[in-house]
């Protein structure tokens, strides 16, 4: 039996002055996401008391034929291990979304400037949910090394 | 213009023992969340060394009806303000997902137990992340108040 399908579309746009999709330094980018005009502005009432958004967006540029569905290693390097697709937060996976927490700079008409969004010019939104302390991990982090290191200038 | 669709599948099923879309004590239940046979169980390897994951999910009970695109109160609440739909995270939003981040206590073959996962039995799941420190807000956080009240007794 074939997975039921679900249909979504995208909110807004990413708006980035990184226009293509390298790995590393995020933060040097700057960033607005700009909801399409079917919403009216109330749909960002009150989004600039809160500190941080969780955006979910679409990686559009990768082709379907290159997602994976097995193992792989992260960004193909040969000194980290083989891991699961959903052990690696790679865009060359299943449904092809990506979920970033970033900080609000400003909230203006359907407009939301932020820092920190590793999304390329163009990216479609799908949502925008706001960060609430609760919603972070509970009880100690942990995770192994080759995500550590794979994380080390991501953002700077 | 009517933004581009998206076509998505889920890729597994959460099994937990609420069966009913209630509003608090999530850390009560117990849940799973099953991949589809589709997938290798490959697709799960090194899932174990993060302490915690970020699961997309379809809140598939929301009728698209009741889809709020503007603002309102959060949960009705005549205490709390009028907020827009992307500054609070109840399910009747636009595309009807949910990411929330719980807890790993396990993995082995195509499934993954959890702890403080806050979907009920049957939801559809989209994607599976691992839970990256680097990921989490940078920076401090700051909420409003109705937020924080909101979410007294989500958990526990």
């Amino acid at each position: 039996m074939d997975p039921p399908a679900i249909s979504i579309v995208s909110i807004g746009t990413v708006h980035s002055s990184r226009t293509e999709p390298t790995d590393d330094d995020w933060d040097r980018e700057t960033m607005v996401i700009r909801l399409f005009e079917d919403f009216d502005e109330s749909a960002l009432w009150g989004l600039d008391a809160f500190s941080h958004i969780e955006v979910v967006y679409a990686f559009h540029l990768v082709d379907s034929g290159t997602v994976e569905v097995g193992a792989r290693r992260p960004r193909g390097n040969p000194d980290w291990p083989q891991v699961g697709i959903f052990a690696q937060r790679g865009k060359n996976r299943p449904n092809r979304l990506g979920v970033t927490t970033c900080a609000v700079l400003g909230v203006e008409g359907r407009t939301v400037t932020v820092r920190g969004l590793d999304a390329i010019d163009g990216t479609p939104v799908i949502d925008i949910k706001p960060y609430m302390k609760e919603f972070g991990p509970r009880g100690p982090l942990r995770q192994p090394e080759w995500a550590t290191e794979l994380m080390h200038g991501y953002w700077e």
